[in-house]
């Protein structure tokens, strides 16, 4: 029996773990014979570009590599399948490559759009009488957005980066002797879950960020001006997180839509920075922390990457088992020691639904979060990946 | 005997190591009571705002933290000395403070307009005929253009976290099956060094930056569009770095100037994506490293920090042997193994002057750098400090 993965939607440092996760799995199992990787997701599955993994990741030392590689070794893909009852002509194609290559467990990496692949290439197995082939979704994002699972994989590291990075942030904003703004936007898509994470810093008595906006807080830009205010009056050096997600009310700024219809936020930073230079006039400086924030694996999490290893391998497990149409979840028992385990849930309750951040954890003048929010947060960026490095920059796995 | 430092200029991940070197050296010399830290660079001086660092950094554990803790403790300033012959007001102020703390030793971490204070003080203090007060610049700056040194104490780090991360970015960049470009803008002021250290990256395989545009290579932007489709001929993914100081001709983006008349340049990195939008149209994205370039201290390289350390303890040396109006600096004596030595020389020579990246290093059609770069960069980011951790983010020393 052979098995094809593939991973899809925004990169994140964990993808290329939860392929190793399936990989590695997939070494243990005595029934399996070929793991292929479909390129650019489940394009690479109807185009029939499909690589044979084993030949490509050979050593222990290969999938370390992996594990420490940010992206998707395998690419990517944003697209979504059309209703199989309305035109069926990929999903033939799907099942001709399947076929073609004794496919029969089929492990799909990616977020709420890509679950809803697994819904409907389930779906139509299930219609065409093929049980034999299984559609296992395994979670990614660092949006952190995913409904029914505790947190995503990927979200930890991107979380790791910002707090960091927004610690060191920090350090630079407070150096010369003049009151200044630093707004920092912070990826997230409508939710707020990554830039909420930079509250963990308190943990280290950090302060700062003294004013923490998300797209689940209503915005108000008089209301915002009034709060830098007030926080100035304590600190020299005000420092802002900002989700990508805020919109301001009247605003002329374009927006582009994605595949999806997503609205492709950006600008928000720019847009904030603008507004203080006007109303207050200070020294204001917007940094925004771009793709960074979802490929900086030199500053991964290793709860994360061991985490997205672990249910990479329980989706295949489940696959294997017999399960279709699921996509795999963690479940948290406990904070503090942490504890989580891996489920399983129907992919329909993933796909296509976006999980906000809390409001009960939200300030009630919406410019903070509550100390409970880093209790959720803090085991998700714990420990480090012992990067191995080559002319004393990370050496990256790559396909040859 | 009593000694002042002071950290001067834009934040790095290095001085703070600088500062570490002046006081180790400082607990190391038995003439030496008291280390004193002058808060906010010369202002500090002459504001008598200093604090004893003895009762601040008091254990071997607070010099690690400090070692790795991006920025000035101390703070920074942009301050410029009026000449002593017009206007002496300050000199006197700044001569009052170190008389009333008994101060005859000044280290000053800082730039090139930081080393004209250096030019300037001990000009003030040979005049008046203080031959007992010597002043000493320990140089720093991410931009590495100072004169005279091979270079500046923070250059390393900030390139080794710039070709980590525009590695990450590259792998970020390559996930989809659709022709884009990624315009990574880089800081240096007029200065290309930084923006042509992402050739390092050509030492671990990656062919990418495939474009390296700095602002001494007379930068053109038909010429820029052509290069472009030229490598998307070649490349689906295309990567571009762009050194901040390039300027467009007739442009009419707006430039501000700084406290020094240098002009604060940003945005080359958003003007060129849309001049990608409208002549090619593909996919483009524009990312600016930021801050982030000079205060990412968890990817910093042990060579910098070691080196800054190293030359901060040389400058106090230098002054306890009566040295002033000198400026330490690094002389190379070879790459393979790397070699570097620590001389002192004339603050005049590196007072207001920059140097720029080699024109012979630039390839004829000004849009890459030559293997020669690569040897030249290469020993500057070896090496990894290892960073103290607590609850999954980097500790910082933080003054009490």
């Amino acid at each position: 029996m052979n098995i094809a993965v593939a991973q899809s939607g925004g990169p994140t440092c964990a993808i290329n773990a939860s392929l190793v996760g399936v990989f590695r799995q997939a070494l243990k199992t005595a029934e399996i014979d070929t793991v292929f990787g479909s390129i650019n997701g489940i394009e690479g599955v109807y185009n029939d570009r499909l690589i044979i993994l084993n030949s490509a990741i050979t050593t222990n030392a290969d999938m370390e590599l992996l594990r420490q590689t940010p992206s998707t070794i395998l690419g990517s893909c944003r697209c979504k399948l059309p209703d199989f009852r309305q035109d069926d002509n990929l999903y033939k194609k799907i099942t001709a490559t399947f076929d073609k290559h004794r496919i029969s467990k089929f492990i799909y990496i990616g977020g709420n759009d890509s679950m809803d692949t697994v819904v409907k290439l389930s779906g139509y197995f299930e219609a065409i009488g093929r049980n034999d082939i299984c559609v296992i979704g395994v979670p990614k994002t660092i949006d952190n957005d995913l409904c029914v699972t505790d947190h995503t994989p990927g979200f930890g590291s991107a979380a790791k980066y910002v707090a960091s990075t927004v610690q060191e942030i920090i350090r630079d904003s407070r150096v010369y002797s003049i009151e200044s703004v630093t707004i920092i936007e912070i990826m997230g898509r409508n939710a707020g879950w990554l830039t909420a994470s930079t509250c963990m810093l308190r943990a280290n008595g950090e302060i700062a960020p003294h004013l923490i906006y998300l797209p689940e807080g209503d915005f108000d830009v008089s209301r915002f001006v009034e709060d830098v205010r007030c926080e100035q009056a304590k600190h020299q050096a005000v420092i802002v997180a900002v989700s990508e997600g805020i919109t301001i009310g009247d605003s002329d700024y374009p927006r582009e839509l994605d595949a999806f219809g997503h609205v492709r936020q950006s600008g928000i930073g720019k847009q904030l920075e603008m507004v203080i230079a006007n109303e207050i006039g200070c020294k204001v400086r917007s940094i925004e922390l771009n793709v960074m924030q979802r490929c900086s694996s030199h500053i991964c999490s290793k709860t994360d990457i061991d985490e997205a290893e672990q249910i990479g391998a329980a989706g295949l497990q489940a696959a294997m088992s017999g399960s279709t149409g699921k996509v795999m979840y963690f479940k948290r028992l406990s904070d503090i020691p942490y504890v989580v385990t891996i489920e399983e849930g129907n992919a329909a309750d993933f796909a296509n639904k976006e999980k906000p951040f809390p409001k009960k954890w939200i300030t009630d003048r919406k410019n903070n979060v509550s100390d409970e929010a880093v209790r959720y947060f803090l085991p998700l960026i714990q420990g480090e990946v012992k990067t191995a490095m080559r002319n004393g920059m990370p050496l990256h796995f790559m396909l040859r």
